[in-house]
């Protein structure tokens, strides 16, 4: 069993961008520039913020942080997206979610300009990726299919179980594993919660992708032997034993499963490290601009 | 064994249609309008668009017919989408695939205003059908979720295996057999050229969608007894007993594979006449003006 370590990779995948971005500096004087938009008080939304303009930092970018109290309308937010669309010293931006109720938070994706969105949740990019043109890929997913990529992880002709349909994991996933790629090309199946045998299914699996947010629900009977099992949830257990009163748990009962596995991600430090990286390949890309031509 | 009949089933809808247009036209005096454009003298395309004009006139549209000879060249074609896009007249159009090797057929299809895009083919159309937002559906898998939903099959829960990924079918199908609507909450597993162990798939599902075009593909013993079998393959195989010289081939060898289904397409007369009835139906929903707002 070998461990696909986000940590490690995500820390290498750094360097190179931080590299690039003194090259793209020498070369043409231009610094990428990701801006963030925080609106309220959540405290899990703060800390992955600050984490992601920290991460900008570490990098070289610039960032720039627009926060605004709950109370922010609706108009008020789409007046802040439209004037980041606009925003020439700007290469990308997030919305971070959630928002709060009273904005409608499809219509506030929307607005952003596919070229900025490095978040990749603008329907147009997620028709793109369906349709293997250049695009921004989500975060999570992209940087999943990063960790395949770099640990050289066969894909091809294998059968891979997506555990999940969400838009932002399950669904992109499940698109990315089956298209004509490397990685990819693999034969997909997408369970969630209306699907029945999921147990059969799972133990079919060559990679099984787990995205559903239920601590420890792939077990070692649902895992065949030398699977390569990647674990997305991240969800907060209580746990008495820490001092803060919980620890994170994956969607997979890691010490059962791990032993049948011929790769696994742990959580923490699996997953979660490439998705800022995700986040900052978009943005490095986005400053190149050559991605989509802006108009 | 029942057959899911496509040319009664497309006949009772475009019964609907017209009495719809009738009701839209008492209303406000708009009669729905189809453009279509033609490059190129390929003999099937020819047949094609003729359908889809005659169609519209079947229901009460109003259609045009853009012709253009195959040395028509890209800026030309670009043009025109250009002109399409601004005509308040039209409501929606098509370009009628495939197009002369010297036109990037992506660069045209992207110029297409996604409010227009009745072919549901543009990134932004599969996106928002991958997010489940109101969109124009691509016209087969479109014709298919209406086939499934007039017979009243049931989908929530059941296995449904997709084989083919193409970006006009296999991979829209694959969306949305797998999201949370009606039709829909399938278990999806899609197959495809690199795919292995096919047969074995094929015989776990409780609905098979065949889409490779490789006639008789599909074969009893691939199938389990009660599947729901949907056939969208349509090739010409030379057939020396037929007038013609051939006979249209689905992907399902249909004899041997029809007494151990609940419900099968036959070919011709099952997927196809229910694309062109998408066709209309989204021409409907663009003339309505419901579907994207226009800004």
């Amino acid at each position: 069993m070998q461990l696909l370590d986000g940590n490690l990779t995500a820390k290498t995948i750094k360097s190179e961008i931080a590299a690039m971005v003194l090259d793209l500096l020498a070369k043409n004087g231009k610094r990428p520039h990701l801006a963030a938009v925080l609106v309220g008080e959540n405290g899990a939304s703060m800390t992955y913020v600050g984490a992601k303009v920290r991460a900008c930092e570490e990098v070289g970018f610039a960032s720039t942080l627009i926060q605004k109290s709950a109370d922010c309308t609706e108009s008020d937010l789409l007046k802040i997206v439209y004037g980041l669309n606009d925003d020439e010293s700007i290469d990308g931006y997030i919305i971070q979610l959630p928002l709060p109720s009273h904005i409608n938070e499809k219509k506030i994706l929307e607005a952003v300009d596919p070229r900025k969105d490095v978040d990749g949740f603008h329907p147009e990019n997620i028709g793109r990726m369906a349709l293997n043109l250049p695009c921004f890929l989500p975060a999570t997913p992209a940087g999943i299919m990063t960790l395949l990529e770099r640990y050289h992880i066969e894909t091809t002709g294998k059968h891979c179980v997506v555990l999940g349909r969400s838009h932002i994991v399950g669904m992109p996933m499940t698109l990315l594993m089956q298209r004509n790629a490397q990685p990819g090309n693999c034969t997909v199946t997408v369970l969630h919660s209306k699907s029945k045998d999921i147990s059969n299914h799972c133990r079919q699996a060559d990679i099984i992708i787990a995205a559903i947010g239920q601590p420890g629900f792939v077990k070692a009977d649902m895992v065949k032997e030398g699977a390569v099992v990647i674990d997305v949830g991240i969800t907060r257990v209580p746990d008495f034993n820490k001092k803060s009163g919980f620890r994170l748990s994956g969607d997979v009962a890691f010490e059962e499963v791990a032993p049948k596995c011929a790769f696994i991600t742990p959580v923490p430090g699996g997953v979660g490290p490439m998705t800022i990286v995700s986040l900052l390949s978009n943005t490095f890309l986005a400053a190149e601009n050559k991605l989509m031509s802006k108009s």
